[in-house]
């Protein structure tokens, strides 16, 4: 049985079950907008199916239910915030006005994030710098398992980078969000639970060799998308997102499922760059042929545009959400 | 029959030779210290090979033996340089000490580069910055070479990306420099000269298809390392190397090679931050457990390590040049 919820409801829902588990209400604010943007846009492992995740990581201590985000402006265009492990989505909103306000000064800024956690969708936060007619390059990381090019051992996370670009009104022209495992953790997990094998050049064993074993692999590193080229682009965004924020490394974070571990102190990164500082008007005719350069290829489409495809869809007809879930969230609201 | 130059030998050799072909004498130093440090790092192809490369686009005007590069500064972390069409290593000079100022001040600056020309080697680049005691992330593009997932016609560039960190010690603690593409276009290249076929997964034909046929490969386009999320690196990189910077796109961009087409007038894009302004000192200590998390890794080396083993060995033994070469470069002067 399920249920169709708005996206509205879907922000409502969040944001009680976030409060009820000890978030302030502004706090809960930031998170439920982060899980009304992932279910819009089908990314449902990061909508409602993550609430009960951050509800029980504010219960035990993973997630500081009263953190209070500490801004600090050292240089123009360096913004630097302490999440005092809270959640990542209240701290990046607590720099929000002083990256966007410097990097219109100053032609580009930079919002370091420390003792942070898991930002959900890092393309949304690109998008929103977009919004604001900026272009947004973001890099966040996540708990070790991606093992060095000739190692075995996992040094760095499965790293996300995302780029928006904006349209000039309002919105972003171009979203690109990538991780840089050749497949998400999540899929490997899916594999284990079901009993079922993974595809060759997903992972290794704990012996750094090619393995198709779920559970091997869980015990083992995740491939990285493009060989040592895709270790590379990981390993700029644990340089950006953990050592230059001052965050844990992605070897030194507690993972971010389960209770154990305390806070797992991760890092962002977000870079914004205002276009017509460097090119007057002329970023977005380049963009306007850059872009008709794929479009008008058949066959090529450009990244992120099944996410707008989604999101037409869910914003008119709605969030189907299982009745098992709708009871996980609510509870004994329920 | 050979000889062995001291790399004194080769900035001279190509100081004089860029002279004869019509540069000024401030632009032809900034290009034959490119040249030493590519020799001095084992990267021939960028070295003395380029050197009657050169000398062609400065006498059949693909390179203006008369740019003066333009230096604006519209925001105080935003340096713009006009190369005039000259060689893109003196803009990338003229800009120079405007970015590294502005990176300390600001905390984060950036540097683009239009009407320009083939960099060289990226990654010198970023590691000028590191010498400097700045983060260095470099963007530049190329002539295109690459189709977008599920097309067929080349929209960007191999488009690398060069990541540089400071040392505290006027040196660079790690340097990644990589393009996007699976295999170097030179390779294709090499290969098709050669009569032998190419490995899978380098190329694809003229009708989108993967091919084994060097030739076919060069009718078609260079497969991405990482595929689509590859694909996604060097649209990044074009986004800032060519659509910011103003330059032409690469689809727009004239060969690299050849004396057709004029100037290619490619970009680009350099992003220079101060690790003090974000982490204080904090930053090297964390980048010292990052590199020991690898180090320690029997089979796994740093990127980078390959042109570092080159420069110690190089420095000490010297640059052998076959006497072929050496003749095509001083020409009558020989």
């Amino acid at each position: 049985m399920s249920k169709t919820l708005t996206l509205d409801d879907v922000e409502t829902l969040a944001h009680r079950r976030l409060v009820r588990a000890g978030a302030s209400s502004e706090a809960a604010s930031s998170v439920a907008r982060s899980t009304r943007r992932a279910e819009r846009d089908g990314l449902r492992s990061h909508g409602l199916l993550y609430v009960p995740i951050y509800a029980e990581h504010l219960e035990c201590g993973k997630v500081a239910t009263d953190a209070v985000p500490a801004v600090t402006t050292p240089r123009p265009a360096a913004i630097c915030v302490d999440a005092g492990n809270g959640f990542a989505h209240p701290a990046i909103d607590a720099g929000w006005a002083a990256l966007t306000d410097a990097s219109r000064t100053c032609g580009v800024a930079a919002l370091s994030i420390k003792n942070s956690y898991n930002c959900g969708i890092l393309g949304h936060h690109a998008e929103r710098l977009a919004e604001d007619g900026l272009i947004g390059l973001c890099f966040t990381h996540a708990p070790a398992s991606i093992a060095p090019t000739g190692g075995k051992r996992p040094v760095i996370g499965t790293n996300p980078l995302a780029l928006a670009v904006p349209d000039g009104e309002g919105g972003a022209r171009l979203v690109l969000d990538q991780s840089a495992s050749a497949i998400a953790k999540s899929e490997i997990l899916l594999r284990s639970r079901e009993g079922r094998s993974i595809e060759p050049g997903w992972a290794l064993d704990a012996d750094g060799k090619p393995t198709t074993d779920a559970d091997a692999a869980l015990e083992g590193s995740m491939v990285p998308a493009g060989g040592q080229k895709g270790f590379g682009v990981g390993l700029m965004v644990e340089i950006f997102a953990a050592a230059l924020t001052g965050a844990n490394l992605s070897t030194e974070a507690s993972p971010f499922s389960g209770p154990k571990g305390g806070p797992p102190g991760t890092g962002q990164f977000f870079l914004a760059v205002d276009p017509s500082a460097f090119a007057g008007d002329g970023f977005a005719a380049s963009m306007d042929r850059l872009i008709a350069s794929i479009e008008e290829q058949e066959g090529a489409r450009l990244p992120g545009q099944r996410r707008m495809d989604n999101r037409r869809r869910i914003e008119a007809a709605g969030v189907i959400v299982d009745d098992d879930l709708l009871a996980r969230i609510e509870g004994e609201d329920a």
